[in-house]
């Protein structure tokens, strides 16, 4: 059996032919029309499904179903996108207008990073997991909750704002205006600013220097460090230290079987993964009597959100 | 269609005969031979149920299911109580014990707090709300989550122990043995502990002479307060912030419809829950787009066990 996974996208929507097994067997893309109206970007949507369905030799009506991946706040039972930042959707009924576009009875729609999560957790870093909490360390820290197969997204799918549960009551102030959220330590940026900081405090290591030719990013710290910079181990130790705080939050509430890594910082691989997976084990509430939690990184890439869309159908 | 809800305890066993609506028609307990083997316990529960079933005037088989609420690290899915602190069951498989001795086929098990908040959310404070989180505030801090009308208690049944997530890094150290958790800001034992602080860092507060009156225990705040002293406000409004913190976290992944509060600090009524909803709607992340999440007090007391237990088998 076949099925499409859309991921839209506010540059471009990418649509994948799927097998059960989670291969994409094709995929095209096309431009978004963000500023066109919802029903202009469905049509589009359904144009292009039509022309990876055909090129894939199959009919409509051989599809098992139709996942849609769309950034913004989606009401997952109710099939609609209540609205997005760069998309010009507003309460659009997506799952009811492609459905009847396409004439296919199977169509499914959640938030993106959701799809993200469920497509690693299936056929990505989480191999077949039924439990897993996918935390993206980007600019900002996305969750994606699996919870016996299915995304938790909470009541109205306005849950899974794991980014925003507070770590440090009255700590590090947050995009969102709270002060202590997880994203105000985990994310990239606050990484970036751990590292600006250290950087003038100690403007003779060598993570200075390396922020000097390189620029400050989230792989500045991490770079310095692994050529054994005290101040960038700092840096670093006390971001993974952070990180792990909001994992073990994770675990003593879920108890997932793996935590994937996603998003830029997931790229240090191994000098990331495995402080976190040793934080867990030392830190998550009875870890002694239960079956240990993997931390692994993501490895879907940009594939995961048609993978997870066209699992969201599955 | 009538169930039996089994709340078993370190000193008694209570059972219930249970309707659809979550009535208890009639209850009975015996006493916990806590220290004989665990098939000596099962057989005591089989008695007490038989007894229960037969003062109701029904047979065995005409009931739609039992339920078993047990204290201690329970696997839900296995049916098997892992461990207990005070009772002698070690990997006990009581579904399987129970359902032979009865000859009943549908037993379910689930931890006693777990089955609480099952209970509240389905009959009680909750009025059949579909995803609740239930927080008891009492010598520790214990949590219950619902999410589509089903427990979710993490994979191997090791999660839902929402007391021991990380609320502020680096704080207050828990009984657990790390550092700021939910329940070393929360539990009535926190609260104890600030207001003894508080007590001794102001001998002429109004809370002192209350404390030094009737003790300190987790209402000795509440009364200073009331009476509008200044250092029992201070220790009040601290504690409920620090409570709202953690609730916060759990609308920001679960987005319930209702928070319930339990425990002996629960009693405190709207002294405690109005502010409470207060900080919820204020701090929850999107909460200015979504419905507002009620926070609650727990409503059906001690049969909470009983009904919780019995709406499992549901």
């Amino acid at each position: 059996m076949y099925f499409i996974g859309v991921d839209i996208g506010g540059m471009s929507v990418k649509a994948g032919l799927v097998d059960e097994k989670g291969n994409i067997l094709l995929k095209d893309t096309a431009v978004t029309r963000a500023r066109a109206s919802a029903e202009e970007i469905v049509a589009d949507i359904a144009a292009l499904v039509k022309k990876v369905v055909e090129a894939g030799g199959i009919h409509l009506s051989e599809l098992g179903g139709i996942g849609v991946g769309s950034p913004g706040s989606v009401d997952d039972a109710a099939g609609v996108i209540r609205y997005s930042c760069n998309i010009n959707f507003e309460r659009t009924p997506i799952v009811a207008l492609l459905g009847d576009a396409l004439g296919v009875k199977n169509v499914k729609v959640s938030n993106d990073a959701n799809c993200a999560a469920l497509g690693e957790t299936m056929f990505g870093a989480g191999r077949g997991a039924k439990n897993s909490v996918t935390v993206t360390l980007g600019t900002g820290v996305g969750t994606g909750i699996v919870v016996d197969g299915r995304l938790l997204t909470g009541n109205r799918s306005a849950g899974a704002e794991g980014g925003h549960v507070i770590i440090k009551a009255g700590g590090e102030k947050c995009g969102c205006g709270k002060r202590g959220c997880f994203e105000a330590y985990a994310s990239a940026t606050a990484l970036m600013s751990r590292t600006a900081r250290a950087v003038e405090r100690h403007p003779e290591s060598l993570l200075a220097q390396v922020a000097k030719e390189r620029g400050i990013d989230g792989k500045t710290a991490f770079i310095a460090a692994k050529q054994g910079d005290k101040t960038a181990k700092r840096v670093v130790n006390d971001y993974i230290r952070y990180v792990g705080i909001g994992l073990v939050g994770f675990a003593n509430v879920f108890y997932p079987e793996v935590f994937i890594i996603g998003g830029g910082i997931s790229k240090e691989g191994d000098a990331l993964i495995l402080p976190l997976k040793e934080f867990v084990k030392k830190n998550a509430y009875g870890a002694e009597f239960n079956p240990p939690i993997d931390v692994v990184a993501a490895t879907l890439g940009n594939d995961a959100g048609i993978i997870g869309a066209a699992a969201l159908a599955m």
